[in-house]
């Protein structure tokens, strides 16, 4: 860990509690009980200004008087003696100060000043702060815990590959209770509140300097530091974790909820989405999901493809699996002959032995008629993810086999990136208890079975791909001296073309007369152009298909008049354009976000971008393959690739115009907030850009 | 019930077990214990040819020693001496047999021909039959089980108000161990195995008979009889009880599986999908969606509308449930400034009084604070439902209170219309089994709770609804001696124009010259017309905007040449139209399918459908509310009602279109297997049909 603030709040070996008390059922009391309860080894100083014990410990009177160089001091008082608290923590030279207070910043006016000062005071003395208005952090390893959260008396938690980092206590106190009854256990816990100064983001890339961590549940309302989260799901890549997260407040009702919560601004969800998937960051929509996920990811290490293969003692519920899965993006394994015919050898005449492979309910008797299948099925050059699939387990069945059986292929088949899952529905709960216990991810649900399983595949397929490396900034200027707003199609267009774009032909004229001059071959298009008509069609000032000059010339003068009846000022003159015809029109475009930076917008082009719906949004850096992608997903995609009998259209020229478009628009530095072209056209040879919509950032900081 | 053989199956009140154990253990034996086991009380007769008494029980040697009228007979034998235990149990006058051998038609061959047999046999003597390849049958009430399920053994099941029927033994086991936890408990369970005789759908309707059912839980892999199943979806919603569903083999994986499983054939998922939604059967995608359905279903009267109000002890969890609310399809209620002013009342000031209703770690100081504001938010006249969100419930929280505060409500507030629901993760188990005990739909997940809550709101929006009656069959001859095949676009649009459909004005002319004489105004659309041309435009055979005479002479010629270059025979002559512009293409057709009948579907036009796949299939009788609610879900919607300021379409003549159409297919009774009207054009005034495809049926049985 590079910050020792974070590494003495993580991981303290001496801890203050600034109004610690004798009643182990006050906070403050409680903080030390949990200290004790959890065998915390390290030094515990109480403050209370009345008492020279507290629990049976020496204590100060004041945090004056602490000694120097404390790790971690908890400040428990009431909001009002927070403030003097912390200031005299900073200057005793602690680490770091946890403020469980609460009655600042999420009370409006002056707490959020008071906040603000706190804050200051901690950062002047180098000291980091967590909360105030947190629930507090925890270390199981060490027995650490300094949070008043029932969920540590609820449950006996205990150390293990997992940790819970939260805005919010009461959720990281769920997170906590839906993990205790799953294998992996729990290293840190930490509710970070009103973060003043520690945010999820910093304390997300923290706990994943521990190697013991496997992985990360986090949960936030708003993610204020956008940066520093793609720095630590680049670590969690690179050390083969996985952050795993629910943003909440996705809708419009639930920002609304989340905003009166805690004052967390609502954030557009789509680029909150591409974010997180650019980043790897695992997306959950519930607690429960993000439970269900962190038992795979947990447990198991990187397979190597999506081919499931399905073994049940029952061919309903076999069924209903494989419907699952190939809904959630996995794939049917086509077993080898060879696997077919050794299943046959084993198995009983009437079972089935294609995908899924149907045991029957005789596995009762024939107990390790698993010994004999799941080897096969995990052998099978095809098969990547193995799911046993077990309902209703009643007392006639070997349930030892079984466990043994299951564990040991679970073991054996990580070693070559195969993986074994477990579903047990309606059967001995000891079944899934006891498979848990030897590390299999088991479930007792079939839908979570194979959602957990099919996002794990969907993280692993994304772990493979190399990400693509930041582009070298490409030093284009400008347009000079252009007021901020919108630029002309024109000056738009020019701007397109300096980045090597492919823009459709076209001049600019001053005058009807030299329109019918433009030599670029018919059919022509004229426009009015003027940074003051974005919406041309609206205002009638486009003509298409124009294919004589005289029809060019009237066309303009028609333009022109159009502009000038609704008061369209300054007018740049005519656009003549060559018109493009045939092919599919797409809509490219890049909007730099205030948090998150540049985000690129492709999809249907016209008007059916906006009432279709059909678009992906990317986030650059961006490469060959996250682009294909992207236009795969599309919609309109088969109508690129030739649908019904059609000709392909050149979808390689269209990844060349969205990669360098994207390149040049990172490298703007926001200095263009928004860029808009729409349509472009792609052709069977080649694309075209047929409109621009440039927007030149103001002098307002909002949008630089 | 109208059929006594299945009265006698559901509800017997003697059983013969041919085939009857002494050994407990074995099935002929589990049999006679689960009787004695759930306290039958009616009349046991094993029959087995060795033994004078069986468990205790005086026995008949042959099932020809059978008094007459036994209720219901299980046969238990192996396969080979079943067809005879059947014909005597038939000829004794039994009413309804179970056969649980296996070994017939699931073997295919031999296996077929005597299951068939034994099907004859038993419908000569009036005889229903269960089964063969079975898990039986079970009516907790009466303790009437004769089922080998393992599921009898592992729960002591108990009397209730769902029932199970099931194609699958070990989906009905496992959905019987699901049901189990919860508050209602299990009246029929029923597993039909091959069903030579007795169907999953005619079981539905029969156990709705039952005034104790509210629920039924069903799972099919193939529906067989659709007629039948929407029977009995219709005596469930006039009833107010509710039919829920697994189809499985949804996905081509889950059919082919399906196939190896009980031989089922794949059906059309889509068809599939739309015809449960038209008889308001409730599907679920897997078992624990079943389970978690019922939970709900099972406890809620109907509720007046879909508005919510969330309360939670967690802001977090407050905020992820509004997200989960609102992609599920609920509104979020705005609350009126009545209630607000009443929340502040009584609500600590830090609290939230929005909805969600954040009443934080309050509730340990202030434990009756439910008491104050759950009637609040249950009579606030915008509040639909009420879902209480209770995260980390931990030893300081007093249970009593909130169970007993959140029983109270729900009783109250059924009597209103309005549900409560409650959802308690992460906390002590207590709570939710308490919940439950006491009827409130409860769970431990936070997005199951809210995803099971919109679903029985989008149902009763359902069920408010009336459904649309079958409208009079509608005599339009279809055209004469057509034969099998396609009819040409001119026949097509001539039996369009006979049900009334405003078809675009055309002429059939035989010749150039004849066609430069059509008087129809310009411009005009010139196609080759024959029942070979299906697909004019990929044959070059169509022209488009031809403005005069000349060029509509030259156009004929060259779709009639064309035509007979690509051999089309026969060619009726060229078919000239007036050329429809503007508005939206859309796209109507419909299709007879063999087990469901007419199905419509209505969609973007031209190869967009294909393309974008954004279509929506009706079952007709349909009605203005439900050809407007798939208008709504289709994503060209908006251009329909003027998207981007353009003027609103209209949409009144599409609906009257669809209806219209809808109608008259409805009447054909399957002579027509396939309609395409692709497009239709959507005016400003009205609609036009401008292409017709219809196929009339060949003496193929399959297709009339």
């Amino acid at each position: 860990m590079t910050d020792p603030g974070l590494t003495a709040l993580l991981d303290p070996a001496s801890i203050a509690v600034i109004g610690a008390s004798d009643d182990p059922d006050k906070i403050g009391g409680r903080l030390l009980r949990f200290l004790s309860d959890y065998g915390f080894a390290g030094k515990v100083l109480p403050v209370n200004p009345t008492r020279d014990t507290v629990q049976g410990l020496p204590a100060l009177r004041a945090a004056d008087q602490l000694p120097e160089g404390v790790d971690l001091a908890v400040v428990v008082t009431a909001a009002g003696a927070a403030p003097d608290a912390v200031a005299a923590c900073a200057r005793r030279g602690v680490r770091a100060c946890v403020v469980l207070s609460s009655g600042f910043a999420e009370l409006g006016g002056d707490g959020e000043r008071v906040q603000r000062e706190m804050v200051a005071t901690a950062r002047a003395h180098g000291m980091r702060l967590l909360g105030p208005n947190c629930q507090g952090v925890a270390n199981l390893a060490s027995g650490a815990v300094t949070s008043f959260s029932s969920t540590f008396t609820n449950f006996p938690l205990r150390d293990g590959a997992v940790a819970i980092v939260s805005q919010s206590g009461a959720v990281a106190g769920m997170l906590a209770a839906l993990q205790h009854p799953h294998a992996t256990g729990l290293r840190y816990w930490v509710a970070t509140g009103n973060e003043a100064d520690v945010t999820v983001a910093e304390l997300i890339d923290a706990v994943l300097d521990d190697p013991g961590v496997r992985v990360v549940q986090a949960y936030g309302e708003h993610l204020a530091d956008a940066p520093r989260l793609a720095a630590a799901a680049e670590k969690a890549r690179r050390s083969g974790k996985a952050v795993l997260m629910v943003k909440a407040g996705a809708t419009e009702a639930g920002a609304k909820a989340a905003g009166s919560h805690t004052g967390a601004l609502a954030q557009p969800e789509v680029v909150v989405e591409a974010f997180l998937r650019r980043h790897g960051v695992v997306r959950a929509r519930s607690l429960g999901e993000l439970s269900e996920l962190s038992r795979v990811f947990g447990t198991s290490v990187p397979v190597r493809g999506n081919r499931l293969a399905i073994v049940s003692n029952s061919g309903g519920l076999g069924v209903m699996m494989a419907d699952a899965a190939v809904a959630g993006g996995l794939e049917l394994a086509e077993l080898t002959e060879g696997t077919r015919k050794a299943l046959r050898a084993v198995l009983p005449s009437f079972a089935a032995v294609g995908n899924p492979v149907d045991v029957t309910g005789q596995i009762v008797q024939q107990p390790r008629v698993l010994t004999d299948v799941l080897p096969l099925l995990a052998a099978d050059p095809w098969v990547d993810i193995v799911l046993v699939a077990l309902g209703i387990v009643g007392p006639t069945y070997d349930i030892d086999a079984i466990v043994s059986d299951i564990a040991a292929l679970h073991a054996e088949a990580a070693t070559r990136g195969v993986l074994v899952a477990a579903a047990s529905v309606g059967g001995r709960p000891d079944l899934g208890e006891r498979l848990t216990a030897r590390g299999v991810p088991t479930f007792d649900d079939d839908a979570a079975c194979v959602r957990a399983v099919a996002r794990f595949a969907e993280h692993c397929e994304w772990l493979r791909r190399t990400p693509p490396p930041a582009a070298a900034p490409l030093a284009v200027p400008l347009p000079e001296g252009a007021p901020p707003g919108f630029l002309s199609e024109h000056a738009g267009k020019a701007l397109m073309a300096a980045w090597e774009l492919p823009v459709v032909p076209g001049r600019l004229v001053p005058s009807p007369a030299a329109a019918a001059r433009v030599d670029l071959g018919y059919p022509l298009v004229v426009k009015l152009c003027s940074p003051a008509a974005a919406h041309k069609t609206e205002l009638g000032a486009v003509r298409l298909g124009l294919t004589h000059a005289d029809a060019v010339e009237r066309a303009a003068a028609e333009v022109l008049a159009a502009g000038r009846t609704a008061g369209v000022t300054p007018i740049e003159g005519v656009l003549v354009e060559r018109m493009v015809r045939g092919g599919v029109e797409i809509s490219l475009g890049a909007t730099w976000d205030p948090v998150f930076g540049p985000t690129v917008l492709v999809g249907s082009g016209g008007v059916h971008v906006e009432v279709l719906r059909d678009f992906q949004l990317l986030i650059p850096p961006l490469d060959r393959a996250g682009v294909a992608d992207a236009l795969r997903a599309l919609a309109i995609h088969p109508l690129l690739t030739g649908a019904r009998g059609a000709e392909p259209l050149d979808v390689d020229a269209l990844v060349d115009l969205v990669l360098r478009f994207s390149t040049h628009f990172a490298a703007t530095g926001g200095a263009l907030p928004e860029i808009d072209l729409n349509p472009v056209f792609v052709l069977r040879d080649g694309v075209v850009v047929a409109d621009a919509l440039v927007r030149v950032a103001g002098p307002d900081p909002e949008e630089a």
